[in-house]
């Protein structure tokens, strides 16, 4: 919920770390943690404190010649850590190991086009931007 | 297979309806079939001829105060029945029925920044492009 909150874009959707919001983040974490598609990855630093955060989720797929995606979400750094290469190391790790072996042939995110930076991140690491990304708020 | 063949985009990316490419697609469309966050939806004609299919994945998640997302891949309708409705009756049923069913706050799908048909068409649904699609191929 610290990392959520601890980002300019997050917080303006409603994501932020206050203790009685704690409800709405226990039940959709629980379904996380049992579900075997998807993984939530916390990377901690020395004196075990959250510093960053991901979601892989393993898609298996039709198109491409039945190539099975790995979606990854909710990529979010703790502020003071941005721009120490703990990304940089994340991304690396999912499309090195996390995609050999979960056998994904692509792996594929989207970015707010407000996050013009990290945009250039994930060119550097060999993302391609082919794509626009449209989503429909249901309530 | 055919429809994945029957557009050109998908066509280049070496989905092409060939006797010997269905060993390809069958060890994904079994695991499709078994994996309950997954769903392949087909649409047939009055003589059970394919015209349109689509892939949904439901995803929890954390961000956005733990909403679960409905993930829509693989949107494809036969050339000859495009414009018809049926992708629309398709887009609306999943932001309204599937949605509701898999308790689903948001929709989300990526499309080929070369699909700017396809784009107004989400944008008429009540779809935002706000992202920005990355790919990364493994291989």
């Amino acid at each position: 919920m610290f990392l959520l909150a601890d980002d300019s874009i997050s917080a303006a959707r409603g994501d932020r770390a206050e203790e009685l919001d704690t409800a709405a983040y226990l039940p959709a974490l629980k379904e996380l943690m049992s579900d075997s598609s998807n993984e939530v990855l916390l990377v901690v630093d020395e004196v075990d404190e959250p510093v960053a955060t991901m979601q892989l989720t393993r898609i298996p797929g039709l198109s491409r010649r039945g190539a099975t995606r790995l979606l990854v979400e909710a990529v979010r750094v703790c502020s003071v850590e941005r721009s120490s290469g703990i990304g940089s190391a994340m991304m690396r790790w999912v499309i090195t190991t996390a995609a050999a072996t979960t056998g994904a042939a692509l792996v594929q995110l989207t970015s707010d086009q407000a996050r013009e930076d990290a945009h250039r991140f994930y060119e550097r690491l060999g993302f391609v931007g082919t794509h626009r990304g449209f989503k429909f708020q249901v309530e």
